[in-house]
């Protein structure tokens, strides 16, 4: 029987700026006798990359702007914070209650940017990598040079949905997988022609390994063993609709 | 380290109306000697229990309404499936292109009321189970009565999502664990308060068994093994955002 595996990397530690995460990941690997495969696809939380790559923030140290203070009193927020959202995004697509969605400079719709107060420090956030794509790149390289192996690496993140309670983690950075799996045109066991058959995979990878990560559990690294994908490289872009075709963009 | 498996059920056979897909289940696993456990969820693709509770039509025995054959023109759609559409629907949320947003009167928000074309036989669609939550309960109880184990049921659909391409299977019934897991109020490992921490676990199981599934492979019932669960009986509906606290409802 088709059977597939997540495995929770545990020992990665506390990270910090200037860390390499591929490093990370390998030598937590080799401390457990854990050995990477080609065609594993490790999953890693984007918390410990944006920790990595500096991008963290102290509230205290942001001057939030005229903008950001009157943003922050309708949203109930911390003007700072909203100060900080707001540097990272392109366009505010939708505000209520306590809620601002926005558009990010990487074209992601989600809460906040992205921007996260959770497992990063006391005033302190977290915001997206400045570059997804790169950073899963960069583990993947990493892990490369020093285990000769190529796994594919998402960074995942929690992301809320209209409609529906709760966050699904999703991919926001990709390397070594393709997105998407496309099989428009081709026919079910019936010889129907499939018209909606693309599935977001790198998205129900991310989804799969939150249930390992766990939000308090400090598993930031999922191993997936046993994915049906494929290797040619992809990226995050793949998953973004375009404005055009958008239903629930503009109003 | 942590671990969580999914197994595709293999050997489940074409299931036709009046088949009781618990009964099926229960088969297909004796007959690989693959024992269920009652921490086990399993995962049921939507299409086979609709099968088996008749929730199929054959396209070419509706009439269309006067407003089906007009959403159908702007549609470009076939009539008799526009119809179908609408008699499983509350509302139109949005219409655009080709894409028809409806809620269904269970309350999902989703594509076509989810009437599918795919893997049913040629002008045949399959229709949601009437009550998926109860669909699940029957499942369970038939296993229960059958294995004297009670594993928890997910039924799965795919569904699009605003923004981003591609369908991640989500939950559209459940039965024996608690849908999402709500950590609002707990602290991270830096004693800051968690605010936005409910994650939709049955809805990131549905897609996690999707890549075991595929939407072409036949596999439409996965075990997954090593999730952490709340065995609380759930509900689909708590995955139902209320109208009011939407944003991307009404515009």
């Amino acid at each position: 029987m088709k059977r597939l595996e997540l495995i929770g990397l545990e020992g990665i530690g506390e990270v910090r700026g200037g860390d390499s995460v591929g490093a990370l990941i390998c030598d937590a690997c080799s401390r457990q006798n854990f050995g990477l495969l080609d065609a594993d696809v490790l999953v890693v939380a984007q918390k410990i990359v944006s920790k990595a790559e500096g991008r963290t923030i102290c509230l205290d140290d942001v001057q939030p702007s005229a903008r950001a203070i009157e943003l922050a009193e309708q949203l109930d927020k911390e003007p700072a914070l909203v100060e900080v959202i707001l540097r990272e995004s392109r366009e505010i697509v939708r505000m209520g209650g306590r809620a601002l969605i926005v558009e990010t400079h990487h074209g992601f719709i989600c809460a906040n940017a992205g921007v996260d107060q959770s497992n990063v420090g006391l005033r302190q956030v977290a915001l997206l990598p400045k570059d997804p794509d790169g950073s899963a790149r960069a583990i993947r390289n990493e892990i490369q040079r020093r285990t000769g192996k190529e796994p594919a690496v998402i960074i995942s993140d929690s992301f809320g949905r209209p409609w529906r309670v709760g966050t699904v983690d999703v991919a926001v950075g990709v390397s070594g997988l393709k997105s998407i799996k496309d099989e428009r045109g081709m026919s079910d066991r019936y010889g129907y022609q499939l018209k909606a058959a693309v599935a977001a995979v790198a998205d129900e990878i991310a989804a799969a390994a939150e249930l390992v990560m766990g939000k308090r559990d400090g598993v930031p690294v999922v191993i997936v063993r046993g994915c049906e994908i494929d290797k040619e490289n992809g990226s995050v872009r793949e998953l973004l609709r375009p404005e055009a075709e958008d239903l629930f963009r503009h109003f």
